[in-house]
């Protein structure tokens, strides 16, 4: 057990986006807990994270599931303590005409873009709101959002009403938890994520897709934020993207 | 069976709206089909409109629920034909604190304001496309949305998640469906609307909530746009709102 | 001097939806006073409003100059009386590279695009609010916006400017004289409008561009909403504009 | 002349954001040129950040004037070289009723608040243009937005078609130049500033304002972002705000 170092919780940590988190609060001397349903696919990462120095740990978790969620949450707290820094970053989706979707793919899709943020999200506050009334610290919320969070585009209904209740949740969340000490921020995400195996070879010319790494230095920054001047929303996109 | 008379069908029709919509529908000539968890409620109305001189009946249907809208869809249709207007007006909130809020009331309140939607109008879309491949007319599909389509305020997660993802949902079908005939219009209303109970006494006096029957104008109007100049999102609010 | 019928007042008078909305009204039974910068183009259409038979005429305004809107209106006023309507109509846009664009063209464009909108919609209103103060009635006005309200593309700067200061000047006016009886609305013109050549001989083919007479039934409907449930922003688009 | 280091510019430079921000990229070994109408009151900032080291100098500059800008900028370049970061920071507004207020008032708000932008982006661009054209660095442009430029409230006119206008251009500019390398941003302060002469005695209570080395440290990570994941737009306000 690490109470004091301040801990980071990634839900939804794939090889891109995930990692890269993890990487860069590790690197800020955090804690790190990451969620993902296959947590085979963390393992090198975690060693990558623990060499660093700190507590780094992968943790199976079904985002949309609430017995899952709160299991996840009260093992991580039993681990590291209450999380400084939680950032929901799950989804999935297949683009689809109106006619062929399926009921359980809509609502699917819903649930793992959503539903699993409300279920992180109330997690989160929980144990925020708990710290903050012993008289510790606030922390910081996360979500992360995409083009389809303020657009719904045709074939793109699957992706967008999860985004868009993502954001809707974001917007309550950060009114009613900001003024009791709890940053809650909406990061939109527009532009294709460079995938991790291109990292290796082509550092310089990939340039034209989001980095994971300057996403991730991009919500590190959102928790440095003062109080007095907190960020709700922000996008980010790379420099030839067309918008 | 009316082949001939067109049909407007009110998905989540209360004693307010609903029964607005179904008189201004009935004024047209218009065939009416409405549908609501429980049907008894419309029953005087359902009689109001037949009255009026054309089909009018009431199901009962749980917009939540994909067997339930499907066979309502197929019972309207083999009684009324295909739909020329479909609306999308249910809906279920309570505000609620974060913390306070559990899952089943999260996921029932998007069930009944979102997922409905995708269910009626994916049948309103079959069934109006059919018509289009047969080389007959389009349709309008009118989705009923708030002040929280557009914002997410503290203790609103539970309305606000289903109303953005609503939204989401009407404007990804609008961008599928419009190219091909079909009208998807979103109609944000702000303000209180008038309960029926204050309709009889007060009629002047009370202008300062949304009247249903000018609401349903509204619609009305939407339906009889020509499709060189098609509205996709408008708002209404009492004049003496604050917004 | 026909102090009785109500009166419509169109400023930015084109050939296009200028004239269609002239006749639109006129059609309502009220009188139409048209301002164009080239009042010459307005004859033709004057006296096919005037054959309708009610109060017509064409007069000479440059919207973006304070004297000539105020004696405008005062003529209109001796003429007609206090407007019931009042379109703000009027434009000027040439796409240009940021470099390329002169400090000149910058200005003119905000100018007629925004300026003319405020010393129109000032004007409006003080007329209107006269009315009310003696007990009468209030009044409609609308102001038109385009795809560049919501967004500024590249190359676009001059007409972005203008038409998103028009947006927030068509909100703060409703926001301050809807409770006053006065209804202010702002329209999304999002496509291009059919030009009036190709009206007569193709009116079946071209409904893939925004008819002039479609936009105007619009904005008299309007006109019609009773104050109980108030559009202030709307868009209007051709069934197959993609967006 | 020292044509190595790199340079921020900042017009509109008052006591209080305008202050913070040459102090904060002074920090980072930055040259640092302000620009403000009254230049006197700029003079013990600019040997404060003198002091830390680096060239520091107020200009005196009307930014709505073309005249005025482009001299300044030509005496900025004569100086220090080509700039790495531009921020248009100038405003002005007095709340004001809609027939209050004059077309004078009008204008001069709009010409600070956005033709002032203009005239300083374009500046920023050519010179940044040039350099880049030479195989140079690219460049930052950031916009300072308020609430006004989302929503238009009554008797903020005179405030809101400046700043919306303001977006629009930040907009049309982050799309012709982003793909050219220059970061054009825009960023939403929502709350009041901490005044400036409350800094000395309160800095722990007064966190329910903006402070001004909070928004100017978001400003500085900004500039700092790598092009792959570029931020146009985002909000800042204090933990406390209503919003």
């Amino acid at each position: 057990m690490e109470q004091q170092r301040k801990l980071a919780v990634i839900v939804g940590a794939g090889p891109g986006l995930g990692c890269a988190l993890g990487r860069r609060f590790s690197k800020a001397e955090m804690n790190v807990a990451m969620a993902a349903r296959d947590v085979a696919r963390l393992e090198s990462l975690t060693m990558e994270c623990a060499a660093i120095g700190h507590g780094a740990k992968a943790y199976s978790c079904d985002a949309g599931n609430e017995k899952s969620v709160e299991e996840f949450f009260s093992q991580v707290r039993a681990e590291f303590g209450e999380p400084d820094v939680v950032i929901y970053n799950a989804g999935a989706f297949v683009p689809r005409g109106l006619l062929e979707t399926t009921a359980e793919e809509f609502e699917r899709c819903w649930r793992v873009g959503c539903m699993g943020g409300f279920l992180v999200g109330r997690a989160a506050a929980r144990s925020m709101l708990e710290r903050i009334g012993r008289g510790g610290r606030g922390g910081t919320i996360v979500f992360t959002g995409a083009t389809a969070s303020l657009r719904g585009s045709a074939g793109f209904h699957n992706l967008a009403v999860g985004k868009f209740g993502l954001r809707a949740l974001a917007q309550s969340m950060a009114r009613e938890l900001q003024p009791k000490g709890i940053h809650v921020a909406h990061v939109i995400l527009d532009g294709r994520i460079r995938p991790s195996s291109s990292i290796e070879h082509s550092a310089e010319a990939s340039d034209d897709m989001l980095d994971p790494s300057a996403i991730a230095e991009a919500y590190f920054q959102l928790h440095c934020q003062l109080r007095s001047a907190w960020t709700q929303e922000m996008d980010l996109r790379p420099w030839v993207e067309k918008f």
